[in-house]
């Protein structure tokens, strides 16, 4: 396993001084910090999710030590995120009833100045979600934004994926990501076979993982109620964003490593979510300065 | 594993003579009589539960020998009750739908002589579910109610848990359930480490169990809908809920000696909760008198 | 295993040739083939199902080969099932939107040439469903209705079962089936212990599975998803229906015989559907010709 400085890095931006591009902007040592603090709080996670994913996020955040609470009605989404430590919003499967909850939740988490994350499942294809994901944008400020590369592009008008899938490359969507960062203060995270997580100013990639995670179901909206867990218990969202997706995808190899096909994988990763150390954590995240 | 008289009890009325102090209510034999029972028949539970646990529930209901059926719509709510053999109303994600849907429901159950379970998940913080389960509790009179110790003591007017997990123990609950099972003539089972049941003259608590329960989604709104199961199959409510508690934690307690963590917990709960036999529950319930 | 050619066949029509009696209609080798184009195309299923198998029915899809979207709701559903390889309509659990959603899916799908596959669960008990299927029926042409032998039998006026298990036996409803495949010009597949499956003209059974697919939640409408899957690689679709039948059977016997309880049967299902192998599939499944 590379440690970080040994990893051949490829800047995106040529004149960057040689050791910012080695070092990157969040440390293997903070990841495993985040991890102790999020088992320390266990931290209560709103999720306004997609129904088809609701009880994997929910024992994906139970599994990881957090708490998760789903409510997402009308009448009481606004008063659960007000009281929760963390939003998730995702636009996985979204009805007329969930999505005017959203808007309550959201509003709530603003009010009380809870951080909360965008995960705008299968946008750019499907019109409605596309609405509802620029609205959001357009209005409040999430936290951080979760999404593949077709998503990702989505969002800066690309065409989207053709499923929740991706159709298109990390690398390609990293000038949307960087400006969608920027525009909205945010941290935005491109979910790939290597991810690319950026605050704007600050990038780095992150290349630990199995194409397993491809294989199950809710592999990235797991990633996205992580973040939205590991935002509870730090003040930089890119170190969120950064220990929830080293924390899924060091766990995933462990899983993988054990597993004999997708079935087996899910449960031992959730396994391996209870069990991954803050050691573990940061002696195993292979992060890669961006620029 | 002690033996239900060998425990040392205290009881919660000091002018009790000894001999109902050390002989529970309820008793092992029965337990695995009930059990046996359920297997026999195989009875039909309609569930409307929250969409986070409904595919977990509907597993564990068929691990166990039970037939669920989940229709939550507002048409067909009512019919699906009648043919039932018991009905689990589970107040965890309502909508305008399947709230209306509920109330359908429990009078089509109600005017049939149908038993039916009320899991109040989540009442005292959120006001809709609360203001739901007060009507309910004051129109129609469930067979069961089942909660943690916030839940039951939210229905009294305390302010309940932040989040679905309890913020009180089970002992501050007690005069609570007590009171409520003597109030609506229904059987009150407050979950916990130990578990307290009444039917607010007789009163029993359950010592088996793991901490692993709480590390999956649904520990609790699984016993929820064995109590509808049980209770399709014995006429006494304390027994249906007793039986039901020792048959879910029992073969908890199998399934964690043989786990690596929540996911494989999981798995191995339904595999234990289909293995488990009549004779093994009734050897390893610990049941104490409460009074 | 028998060979199908070894395998004792009563004839449903007794005045057919010896040789058409015992050379089933679809043969092993294009059952083997259509698991590999499945897996070569990795086709985009949308799924309108009940929410409490949505999350299995995904993992199942995936297992396979294929991709799922699970879009339900009315703004989106035409869109994405036009987009989409085949389209499955699931009648579980349904509600005022995801049945208006399930009307544009439809006519997206015929307007488009996309294969469809119909599961009407629960149909005959509860009169809602069971007139949206008769509406779908009587406005549109599925390409494969899947259903037990009580929702076939529902689908010609029978009472159906009492909740989503059959009450009848396939054999009983065989004449239904063939009745209804000529009338619709669909593939109807009656699933249970032996699998009848009919296009009116040709017909077969196949004699693969374990009780333990009926001790799962979702082993039927997991089987409907796979026809869908199947549907959109194939243009015959007897063919699609029946190497979705052998694949999820054939691999819920490699499932079984290392499983100890529902639970881990479940999870090595969806190792099996990875791992399951054209050969295999072809080598293993027991087909015989009904006529």
């Amino acid at each position: 396993m590379p440690t970080p400085s040994a990893t051949p890095v490829s800047p995106a931006c040529a004149g960057a001084p040689a050791t910012r591009a080695t070092a990157p902007p969040v440390s293997p040592a903070a990841v495993g910090r985040a991890l102790a603090d999020l088992r320390a709080h266990a931290p209560l996670v709103h999720c306004l999710t997609n129904h088809v994913v609701a009880h994997w996020t929910a024992n994906v955040l139970l599994a990881v030590g957090a708490q998760p609470t789903m409510v997402d009605n009308v009448e009481e989404a606004g008063p659960s995120a007000r009281r929760a430590d963390a939003l998730l919003i995702n636009l996985g499967t979204p009805q007329e009833s969930t999505t005017a909850a959203t808007a309550h939740a959201v509003a709530a988490a603003e009010r009380a100045g809870t951080p909360w994350v965008l995960d705008p499942v299968g946008v750019g294809g499907l019109v409605w979600r596309t609405r509802t994901a620029l609205d959001l944008l357009a209005r409040h400020r999430p936290t951080i934004v979760r999404g593949n590369a077709s998503e990702v592009l989505a969002l800066r008008g690309g065409a989207g994926g053709r499923g929740p899938e991706s159709v298109d490359d990390v690398a390609t969507a990293i000038p949307a990501a960087d400006a969608l960062a920027r525009e909205h203060a945010a941290v935005v995270a491109v979910s790939g076979a290597t991810d690319f997580l950026t605050d704007g100013a600050r990038a780095l990639r992150l290349a630990n993982g199995t194409p397993l995670l491809t294989r199950i179901t809710g592999g990235g909206c797991a990633l996205g109620a992580l973040m939205a867990a590991f935002s509870a218990v730090t003040p930089d969202p890119l170190l969120a964003a950064t220990a929830a997706t080293a924390t899924l995808t060091v766990a995933a190899e462990h899983a993988a490593a054990r597993s004999t096909g997708p079935g087996s994988f899910a449960v031992a990763l959730l396994d391996d979510l209870a069990a991954l150390t803050p050691t573990s954590a940061s002696d195993q995240v292979r992060l890669e300065a961006q620029r």
